[in-house]
């Protein structure tokens, strides 16, 4: 029998979840936080990140999955647009652009896709990047260089939450312990 | 120099979105609706979508990624819960169900993934089929496999689009046209 998994209590705004924990490699167990199927959760999250938005801001961009309702619901409270990178080519993609997430553990590359229509919309904005997550900073990195690839500029980077050093300067509604 | 590409008028409520068509297989060209990044479009659906569900629906389930904007949405507007499978294993999944899709034109079945503690949360439930486009239905039947699985009953199919003959009952906002 197993010892019951550690879990990580988190409040934003009025509500409150018990994070489940999960093991990863080497950093032992980390805090899993899910906005897909939880609306309540997600909307408080986006509520209270209305604030991290750096001023000027006009386009946020962010990337598939965990983060996509939680950015489509900050883009319908802020009334700015949003644009979501992939991390899978889709055959209906025009002219994408390619950027590589280097992997901290594995030496194998995570490539993010963005649809050349949806890159459009970046030039000469002022782009916010949006995370649920945000740890190392290598995906903020990698979107951050979509925008300047589109003809924009970064104006700042927020998260839901941060989890120990990134490599960018991030806005988060909380810090999340490195390893439970 | 290639033709301009045929483009497809649709309206849903106040919101109209000339849609791009893309090149399928043998089908000729198909448009192409993306509810990702399109906030007001997903709004505009995911209203109109409401009167579409079956009474006694407890709990939405839907796949990722174009629905998933759309579902979130529902779900808020509607006060019902929602659950999203997933088309790629995660590492944290518990226990995951899996369903294939059989793949009408290349034999190849893509599978679905629901984490195990979300299929609890369908069980003794009366579960709404959420998508954005139904087209074969061979996706919706999966999800309903699920349902099953976790113990639940499926009270209905709805799409904010249906595009040709769906092996299930489906009520969707608009038919889209096989082909354009």
């Amino acid at each position: 029998m197993s010892a019951p998994a550690a879990t990580l209590s988190v409040r934003i705004g009025e509500v409150e979840r018990t994070l489940p924990t999960i093991r990863t490699g080497n950093l032992g167990r980390v805090p899993l936080v899910e906005f897909i199927g939880d609306p309540e959760f997600t909307n408080a999250a986006a509520q209270a990140m209305l604030a991290l938005i750096p001023e000027g801001t006009e386009i946020l961009l962010t990337v598939v999955t965990n983060a996509l309702p939680l950015t489509h619901e900050l883009s319908d409270r802020s009334g700015l647009p949003y644009v979501c990178a992939r991390k899978k080519r889709r055959t209906y993609m025009r002219g994408p652009m390619i950027q590589d997430v280097p992997s901290l553990s594995l030496g194998v590359a995570e490539t993010l896709w963005l649809d050349g229509p949806h890159a459009a919309r970046l030039a000469g904005k002022r782009v916010a990047i949006v995370q649920d997550v945000i740890v190392s900073g290598g995906t903020a990195q990698a979107l951050a260089k979509f925008v300047v690839q589109a003809g924009g500029t970064v104006s700042g980077y927020l998260a839901a939450f941060s989890r120990g050093e990134s490599a960018v300067r991030v806005s988060a509604l909380h810090a999340l312990p490195v390893s439970v």
